[in-house]
């Protein structure tokens, strides 16, 4: 059965080979931005992306076809093309399972596992809750930092404490 | 049976899941090396690495004990740890087959074909031939550069030819 996963042309990937390139490629990324219209101030924006160079734009479509889920867009930033999912539906039901599944090996099975229980909080509408937000924010900058972030973790929390009060 | 593959704690990595990660942080490389003692005046060395950070150092340990060959050196260029495999021989019969096994999926395969085929030919012993060589260095020269080169491709064929009248 293994030679059918064989990832040529427009093959199916096998689950582990998107496990494997995720370690090194992949990113699970907590932001927030401010958001006066919501009772918490700060909106909680999980998203689970893969940056891969334009002669991968291929493989970035089956990495799409893999997951049934997500877009590709071009990063300025960093001038790479990215693989991104932030539909909170597509991460409790499509991403997460996933790396449940097949789980990394490495380092990034933290960041991961810190991800999938700020998205299941978020899912279950706890984000909007203050007490729970703090814990979010708290965990989000545990993670391993990639690129830059827009707030300092203490400007998020005390523009939380306002809220509050 | 995919259960036992879970790459938890000493466990081992599903080889689906080795060649995912490869295709993100591993780097197939043939460099070249002035040597005047043999007789077409320059030597090839192919070499196969993983770069890692430091907090996935457990991670290459895992890789070589998944290759069964192969060191873990720092490299202080770029401040990552590198699992990487020089033996000809350990070349031939371990890494190349594996990733005709688990092919690549995405641009990185084509110079892992070109990459096979120079190894094929230096376990041969063509290198030491000075046409098989010129062909060797084109081909080196074609595949996907990572990091800086030593030498101009054009001044080892120039070299190659004053070595050759």
């Amino acid at each position: 059965m293994e030679a059918s996963f064989k990832p040529k042309g427009g093959a199916r990937l096998h689950p582990w080979y998107v496990t494997g390139l995720v370690e090194g490629e992949g990113t699970f990324m907590v932001s927030f931005n401010r958001r006066p219209k919501l009772r918490v101030g700060i909106e909680t924006r999980p998203s689970f992306s893969v940056s891969l160079s334009e002669r991968d734009l291929d493989l970035l479509r089956m990495l799409r076809r893999f997951f049934g889920c997500g877009g590709i867009r071009y990063s300025r930033s960093d001038r790479t093309y990215k693989y991104e999912v932030r539909s909170i539906t597509d991460l409790v039901r499509k991403i997460i399972p996933h790396f449940e599944k097949y789980p990394l090996a490495g380092a990034k099975r933290r960041d991961f596992e810190k991800f999938a229980q700020i998205v299941r909080w978020v899912h279950a509408n706890h984000h909007l809750n203050p007490d729970y937000l703090r814990e979010i924010i708290e965990l989000a900058y545990s993670m391993n930092p990639s690129g830059r972030r827009k707030y300092a973790k203490d400007d998020l929390l005390r523009l939380l404490g306002e809220m509050k009060g």
